[in-house]
């Protein structure tokens, strides 16, 4: 595979800062990609996902070959023109919710087969399709399929699993070499949590060869100490000069604990579903506007924000929208979640770069340490 | 009750343009005026709100008084500044919904007692709070208390509904009295589908004097033939020198046809209410994005809308967003149909400025007989 498009711009540590490039654009890492399940990220407009800070989205190919169709898609000008995001995207490669979300799958050698769970449809999907599929949604970055396992799990299975993966990341990596140019594949180092068999996918996928690499079959609900212990070991089997992405994660936390460590890209649905639950991140910490302290309060909810909507609207407000059951409070608060966790990876950026991130994690972790602000 | 503030700025027929000057700016007639039941009109920001090219909102007395309270807002500095809001609002006086939401409701000459459909809780409405409620909520335009009735209704049951509404209207009035200088109180004329009723009540709100006169008691699922001759009998006995408003009125049609009888001021909760179950109003009519005929559709909703969804978004999109129960779907459609509304009452006031609304109404009806585009 020919020139990574990605730039290590500078480092401290581990922690490291990069762009890229993309045929959409440049992604700046470490970098945070709010998750556009349906094409769309939920209950937020293209234009509010672009002024938090985003430069990169996440759509889900297993959601969008079922409903409307790679095909569909492909014909209506591609997911950018579709979802009216001119800028990178991201796609997974399925396999992840096809074992969370669809019925009696089935996997073998050649792929896996399972019922759709809109309509029960039987679907087929293996790493040539994943790739053919992600090719026509034009996705910027594409992801080998792999099978992906909750864990606790036996040894053998977790080995057996990981070694279809890599077997899978070959395919994937033939399938793929038809894409038009500028577009990236990532690997996906499997192994659950045994080092052994983590470090045999890292090894082996390094060897095949690809533009970056991502750490799957976490965010699974494991403990973080558990998530920590498999980053620190995976992380450095990675090649310097490529992406890490680590799937699925997470809190605002975890993403810092996890750039300490050396992975430069995440992402998560926690923003957006936090924020459709009438939960808000901030530089307070998690802040839960259902609760009746907010009532009467005409504070903001951080009059520092950089986003319009946390700095604008009372407490009281939200705290109203919230317990009404007005979708504008689900709107609210998803792009103020978006633009915190934006926010937090340009102050990521920053620290790297002035090579003072390690201050900068004590900073935000005694700020979220004082919690939110004394109730009036 | 001393000079209104509406200037009356052309005529064609009895259909008429003008301006409502109140604290918080001026509105141009004829108005619609989106519903902004709790405090926010559902799934839109109050940004796209004014972009849609709205004046002024309305806002429910009755939801506001229960939650989140109306000295709490008054507290919080008033419903302009809790929802953002920095234009005219009307409030309605919660005589409607007491009607048709709360359950247990007394009535009697004091006023009437209810209880909450949120809580239960038993709450008191006579007309001199309910202007107290709209004081403290900080409304440029007030609505007198009325009681209104379902039809059909017997005529003597309509006539002692009207007669009492027409002595809350006085008690309205003298409780207005206290309320800051600029702000503006409106009577309702009641009598249901009685033409002697209607007439009786109109002459009497007219000595009562008050800054403008609404025909309320209609858009209760009545047929348009009876709620337009309803408005032929009441509207020509309203002060052709203040503003008459069409409570709950309508759809574009009812609009137009309203605005030809003379009717200056409408809200109705269609356009965004529509819009949360995938329909979009149109200059072709209404549109239903849930149809399979839009799933590979790329044109635009309307490529000469002045909205940008209705122009940027590919019917497929939509159509993908609608199916899929994405609430950016809803965000959208709301969006495109205020602007529609917007759009078309713009259409309305410079047509009849330049004394060509028969040209106009005609126009637009020929052009929604044409129907939506064909399908492709």
């Amino acid at each position: 595979m020919t020139g990574s498009s990605f730039r290590l711009l500078a480092s401290d540590g581990a922690a490291r800062v990069g762009e890229i490039t993309t045929p959409h654009g440049v992604v700046r890492t470490p970098a945070f990609m709010p998750v556009g399940t349906q094409a769309t990220v939920k209950v937020v407009s293209t234009v509010d996902v672009r002024e938090s800070g985003t430069d990169i989205v996440l759509a889900n190919t297993y959601h969008l070959m079922l409903r409307p169709g790679a095909e569909r898609i492909a014909a209506l000008g591609g997911l950018h023109d579709f979802m009216r995001w001119p800028y990178p995207i991201l796609t997974d490669s399925g396999g992840f919710q096809v074992m969370s979300l669809a019925q009696l799958r089935k996997i073998d050698e050649s792929g896996v087969t399972f019922r759709s769970h809109l309509d029960g449809a039987t679907v087929a999907l293996s790493p040539e399709r994943a790739i053919e599929i992600q090719n026509l949604l034009g996705s910027d970055i594409a992801m080998q399929l792999d099978e992906c396992i909750q864990l606790p799990m036996a040894r053998a299975e977790l080995e057996r699993a990981m070694t279809l993966s890599l077997r899978w990341a070959e395919r994937s990596k033939r399938a793929f070499e038809s894409a038009p140019p500028g577009r990236a594949l990532f690997g996906i180092v499997q192994g659950g949590d045994d080092r052994d068999l983590r470090h045999d996918s890292a090894r082996a996928l390094v060897g095949i060869g690809f533009h970056g690499y991502a750490i799957g079959g976490l965010a699974v609900g494991e403990p973080q100490d558990l998530m920590l212990r498999i980053v620190d070991e995976v992380a450095p089997m990675l090649p310097s000069k490529q992406p890490r992405y680590l799937m699925g994660v997470g809190t605002p936390d975890d993403l810092i604990e996890c750039v300490a460590r050396g992975m430069d890209m995440f992402d998560c649905v926690l923003p957006t579903r936090n924020g459709r639950h009438g939960l808000a991140f901030s530089r307070f910490g998690p802040i839960n506007l259902r609760n009746a302290r907010h009532a009467a309060d005409p504070r903001p909810l951080d009059e520092q924000s950089k986003c319009a909507a946390a700095r604008d609207y009372s407490r009281a407000y939200l705290h109203h929208l919230v317990k009404a059951n007005e979708l504008l409070g689900a709107m609210l608060l998803s792009t103020i979640n978006l633009s915190y966790y934006q926010e937090l990876m340009a102050g990521i950026r920053e620290a790297i770069t002035a090579r003072r991130f390690e201050n900068f994690r004590r900073e935000i972790n005694d700020e979220w340490g004082r919690g939110d602000l004394p109730a009036l």
